[in-house]
């Protein structure tokens, strides 16, 4: 039984994504090196609305991979899959390579 | 006596999920597994008011299985049933199977 | 001296329903079937301002029975009898049987 | 040298009516029964102003007998007199007889 | 080198009033008496600023005689004077005689 | 290497006024008279935003001289002279001789 | 892989200016001399949303000198190299030479 979730209004919800440990070539990284706190975006809200009721666009889209605050965001599992809920304002910006 | 609930302003009134803690076949479900906070919408308010006075309306309807905050929401009793009022801005989103 | 009270603003003047203990034929009831916390409303402001100085009239009406937080409002005595004032917004909702 | 106070924006200046310890027959009355905590309106100001710099009329009068809140207000004393100074929005209602 | 102070935005500055300890024919009054917070308005600012970024003039202007709030302020000696600045919602009213 | 500071938005580049401790005559003047906390303006920001997203011009120009709240700005070296930044609003207001 | 951010809303990505500690000939410079907190701004965002929904731009651009609140700010490492976030608003000025 999967779960499918639409975020309410400007949430985000994000796959966090876990760096690897350790190089192609098997080299181990150091801790440091693999924190950058990013995730990809699964789902997102409406958006919040204005004062007269209309909703504000959020500034991010599906697949986009984003830069994530260190603290806050709220743990959601679905279909055994953990995910995070962030606000559309918390989110620190889009990571492109 | 049965009572019905009109919730006022932008407030809906939540019957919440019971997960199963086992499943069908009989096996006993790891605490972890059953723990999504979920219910089901039974009621919702007329929405909030915006600065001219006019009214914005709720992002759920009734019917809808949304994903609840972990806590928050006040517990009301109707009819001998448990129910949860929770403000529309707090429900995380709309679940869909 | 019987005294009658217009409420200022978004206030609400509510009498307290104190639900029966015991059922009609006696039976002692349990404490926590009886917790609903109900009253009636016996007067209502004309509502709080907007931006512009207009009312925004108040959710509930006159003769309404409406269900209350647990904690909050005012107690108010009046030619003997024990009400209280509720600010609009504090009122969770309309009961209806 | 008596001194008359114009209160400044939405500032209500209140005498406080002190209610009879006993009644006309000289019956004592229990403390309880005497604490209605009300007061006659002698002065207000032009309002609180609105976003275009208005004022936003007050909500009572001079002359009227209002419900005041069991806290706040300002003491002030004017020609031996004391008064109490209050917001528009802290007074809880107006009582008629 | 006699300095003049011209308040900024919503400022008020204040000459307090030190009322006399005893009356002209020379009966020390008793401390109560003498309280009240008043003082002189010696110069005020061009008033706060709306959302549209235009000014509201404040509600009192030089020579006035306001009440003050017991506590608030900010103490400024100009020319070996000694002034307080108010912001003009916290002027409590003016004093007529 | 000199550096220039254009302070953003309603902030405000202050000079501060170190009073002379003694008079021209060689009297040591008691610290008290001296302290009056002023300052020269800089350098000003462009203003903050109103809702509209439009500056709101500051109220201090370059060359006036200010008298500044006791606590708050934030100390700024540029070119090894010690400067103060402060925001508009926290300027008390501008002093003539 | 390198990585490359855009900042969302009001955010300004900084690449912090760390100052000389020795001067070109090699004299030893004293801390304090050193210690002005400035940074480059490598990327800006598209501005916070206004009460309509429109973008109001930040008022840094790319390549611009800052100067920067001695606390504040989210450090973020980006192939290899640290950077920090700040939002518009809590840049202090832009320096020139």
């Amino acid at each position: 039984m999967a779960k499918r979730l639409i975020p309410s209004l400007n949430r985000v919800l994000i796959e966090k994504i876990v760096p690897p440990s350790k190089t192609n070539s098997g080299i181990l990284l150091p801790e440091k090196t693999t924190k950058l706190n990013s995730g990809k975006v699964v789902a997102v809200g409406p958006g919040a609305r204005d004062r007269n009721g209309n909703f504000i666009p959020v500034s991010v889209k599906e697949g986009d991979v984003v830069l994530l605050p260190e603290y806050g965001g709220t743990e959601v599992k679905l279909a055994d899959k953990e995910y995070h809920l962030f606000r559309d304002d918390d989110i620190l910006g889009i990571l492109h390579e």
